[in-house]
């Protein structure tokens, strides 16, 4: 396996939001950077651009002679499809790593079908936008945000690839976040996934209403409120779909909890309004530190809790 | 009672976020304000401040006499109570209107026990900030937001005191929107307080995390989804619970609806993926068309559907 220094060429496995904003990021680093896509046009466009010094419309192992490390960035349905395909192509030591928002099912095909040569490390750079695609590629996309690294073993070969890549990482600006694949998954339904299910839940509630009038009535009184706890239900439905599929069963873990903690405040709420708004400003302080004035994750900025 | 020339002074009771800003926005516009608040201190800084030309930290009717419009705005759950407190103090010919967040159980205190000199029509802006109190009032709150207006029967007076209001309402920039008060605790269980639940119950699950790695883990990738998805849940507690309770009866006719939104969407992700992506594909584009770029409410943008 490389050294740092050693570290050249990287490999980029599509070229939608996250992979064109990683070819673009790396390449201001000065890696050579292969891209790889299905679509022509996004080829054309990012050699153009010179986000990518070469690339190919097929995964084969001509285009990937050579590279250092590889980032799987397809949707998120793909990327177990993609480290088989590289299993089979690729003959050189390698790192391996991918982008995608679940990781115990992407670890679990990695561990079965990856050759000694291929050292894989899945990652999930918890960065994103409301638009998806090359178009919206952008540099500073992982500026301070949280890298996760879930490596699959503790063998020697592992501690090696996931230094180098935490390197790249905080070259790039992101911090790195060391987790194994379960609890990284049990993270994201917590943050991330069961926010999504309530955000889309929230939006076909009011767009299934029936009368006409109740809901004519409604859309002209949505405000700010409405409009934040349904921006992400409302997102790229490809995306979506892929992340709630994925990590189905800690969604079915959470479920019950999350009903109970609303029955609890409707308990409450009944005639229990002193304890209510007791309950309520706990939130409101423990919400109230989450983040920082400018909407930044306050446990985040704490390097202490940075690999 | 008074035609739009002859209102002069206006009396807000309570000098909050929302009365603070009314007293502002009202006094800018030419009208003699009177305020009414509990606290000397607010009293002081409002008259030093000119936002009121006088005041009182007491409801009487000296402080009342002459007045042509009075404004409730104490916290929700008061306004009942200054419904009552106003019926028994005001001989004169007045508007009474409020700026409560529900509407069903203050219309019919109002109708209860208002005498015949006094015309209710109950109000609520769909304005309001992070912050709370007299400190954070603000001339722009009110600007081009909706303002729900419900008369509580149909009466000329009625009429006519709708009409005046109108008027006001327009003059500081908001768009009277004009609703009866069932019609709109369901509009806004709909698009306010389901979400508000939603997202204490976010904040919820998240804070009572037993694992404490895993709630460091969770903390640390929390990211813009979560941020957005848990901001009025950590809001003011006073608020949110005083929210909740008064709108209690439509929530719990809502709840089975948003579970069983939940549990479809779980149902088809678990081995549906297409036709999941479909669902999501119009909640997407449902979505995109309710807000405009600046985030703006957009059926609230074209003036026909405003009264």
């Amino acid at each position: 396996m490389a050294s740092q220094k050693q570290i050249k060429r990287i490999a980029i496995v599509g070229l939608g939001l996250i992979g064109g904003s990683l070819a673009m990021t790396l390449k201001s680093s000065g890696y050579e950077i292969i891209g790889i896509t299905k679509k022509n046009e996004t080829l054309e466009k990012a050699k153009k651009l010179k986000l990518i010094d070469s690339g190919s419309t097929e995964l084969n192992s001509d285009v990937l002679k050579n590279v250092d490390v590889i980032f799987l960035s397809p949707p998120l349905s793909y990327i177990s499809y993609y480290i088989k395909e590289v299993s089979k192509i690729v003959k050189h030591e390698v790192i391996l790593t991918d982008v995608g928002s679940t990781k115990l099912d992407i670890c679990k095909t990695a561990k079965s079908v990856l050759p000694e040569n291929i050292a894989f490390i899945g990652g999930h750079p918890m960065a994103g936008t409301e638009q998806s695609g090359f178009n919206s590629a952008q540099t500073n996309l992982f500026k301070n945000c949280a890298w996760v690294l879930t490596p699959i073993d503790s063998s020697e070969k592992s501690k090696k690839a996931l230094s180098l890549l935490q390197n790249i990482i905080k070259q790039i600006g992101a911090k790195p976040v060391i987790s194994n694949p379960e609890k990284h998954d049990q993270a994201v339904a917590l943050i991330s996934h069961l926010p999504l299910l309530a955000s889309i839940g929230l939006c076909r509630v009011v767009k299934d209403i029936k009368d006409s009038k109740l809901k004519n009535l409604a859309l002209l009184l949505a405000s700010s409120g409405f409009r934040d706890m349904t921006r992400i239900g409302g997102g790229n439905p490809e995306l979506n779909s892929d992340l709630l599929a994925s990590n189905i069963s800690q969604l079915i873990n959470l479920l019950p909890k999350y009903y109970s903690e609303l029955e609890k405040m409707l308990e409450l709420a009944k005639d229990k309004t002193d304890e209510l708004r007791k309950v309520l400003s706990v939130v409101n302080s423990w919400r109230g530190n989450l983040y920082n004035s400018e909407g930044k994750n306050n446990s985040l900025s704490k390097e202490s809790n940075i690999h």
